[in-house]
């Protein structure tokens, strides 16, 4: 048993807890993540499981204080599973003086360049190895009914992460993520450090695999997608976002929605999360 | 005009606009609150209006950010004011070196000790110049439907500005407040340096009018009171809240209730302010 228990909160109709652990895909970095899970839940009688990916200079505790999603979870009875956004103190040059790179910017891949590999592994970390100790814990939670959603670059995680693997999620959404990061300027500063770059395509191949328009563009099979977007949002005018790459591919499953003069911010997510969380019931308990 | 709007963000179904102004109260210090407004809301057609009161270290962006209520304001058509908790950058000497008094610490009293009280009138701002403010501004906020409600410190502020203005406030509701100030540390602590106290009774009569279980004690006529706190909540063991004064007055119309397992954090308050504000819109809407 490698979690240690840093806090627990009652909330909902559970509780929310803070573990810690010595993360082998971030180089033997502690990690912290947040878990919700509903009181009824129980190993012989384990719950579905909600992973929420959040965005630029968040951490774990961003989206379950302010994301307004902890009551629709619990009485829809799904755990909710709050990660970091990079690892922490990796000692990366650099690391701390970007909100764009290094700390709280790891954009939910393995690294492969020099410089970052040995630390920056968000993708190792999200889609194996907090499953693996989530269930050697026995926390009451059923990965066999996962979904995935997440914000700004969470959502970049979340849908791309969803769409890399086939089969092994219900059901993905986001809020204001960045849809095609391969292209537009966060992705590009990214993937640019972090990613062992050989070929000169544009965009680069290596990049490719995650970026969410090209995944999808290549995508056989059902999809469950929910993306929400405000029209006021200051990165979507910035062209950070991007949502029309993956609206004009026109494809079964996958729902963009522009909703009128919102920003941002978790004022924006709040107002939505519940019907987000609603949304991956619908899949996670048919 | 004295308002200056700071930011807007849509959220729910309306929108969170943060304002300052120059606070007579404050002794000309400028002050910050947010205030919710339903979309729906207009001069013609104004809205009821519930008033959430934060607790120590806390600001005027606590409640809005973390509170989880906005969803249930905004389906009921409520508007919500969200106050600072006390003046800032007053230079009082030792206003910044203690949580508990100073800076974030206003206990929601008007100050009557030389050293804080051209600043320290927080009373004041709640419950005249905040009103007066958001009524010049013409912002589709109806103050014959107002109600109030907060969290520890916001708790007293808000049970007492309700006891101490009968037929003001529709209903009063509270989260973990300080029920009985002027025999608890916290209280004792700010109302022997807030108060000019020269009585020698126990506790000295000053401070009675800011006392929850005092006042309701003496109140005559019709009370609408909703007050939860959680078993784990350690200020509870630690004697600073004492809801048990308030339930053995045994009055009609206030309701308190112990929730199994919860704490102080807004985990706890985020759970229940949803049926807060649903007990207010009650009230407000009758």
């Amino acid at each position: 048993m490698t979690l240690e228990k840093v806090s627990s909160n009652r909330v909902s109709t559970g509780s929310l807890t803070k573990y810690k652990f010595p993360s082998k895909s971030l180089g033997g970095l502690s990690t912290q993540f947040n878990i919700f899970v509903p009181s009824s839940a129980s190993s012989s009688s384990p719950v579905p499981v909600l992973f929420y990916l959040a965005g630029l200079t968040c951490n774990e505790d961003t989206g379950a204080q302010k994301g307004g999603l902890l009551n629709t979870a619990g009485k829809e009875g799904i755990a909710v599973v709050f990660p970091d956004t990079s690892p922490r103190g990796a000692g990366v040059e650099g690391e701390e003086d970007d909100w764009q790179l290094g700390t709280g910017a790891g954009f939910y891949l393995n690294a492969t360049a020099e410089k970052w590999k040995k630390h920056y592994n968000m993708y190792d970390l999200v889609v194996k190895e907090l499953p693996e100790e989530i269930k050697k814990a026995d926390l009451g939670v059923d990965f066999s009914r996962w979904s995935i959603f997440g914000h700004s670059m969470g959502g970049h995680g979340a849908l791309s992460i969803y769409l890399k693997n086939p089969g092994l999620f219900r059901s993905a959404s986001a809020f204001a993520p960045a849809c095609n990061p391969s292209r537009t300027p966060w992705g590009i500063n990214a993937f640019q450090n972090y990613l062992d770059t050989k070929t000169r395509s544009s965009p680069p191949s290596e990049w490719l695999p995650y970026d969410s328009t090209h995944l999808l563009q290549n995508y056989q099979g059902e999809t469950n997608i929910l993306i929400d977007v405000g029209t006021e949002d200051d990165f979507l005018k910035k062209g950070q976002l991007e949502p029309k790459a993956i609206s004009d591919l026109n494809k079964e499953g996958v729902e963009v929605r522009l909703q009128d003069g919102f920003d941002h911010s978790y004022y924006f997510i709040s107002t939505f999360a519940p019907e987000h969380v609603s949304y991956h019931a619908k899949f996670l308990k048919a």
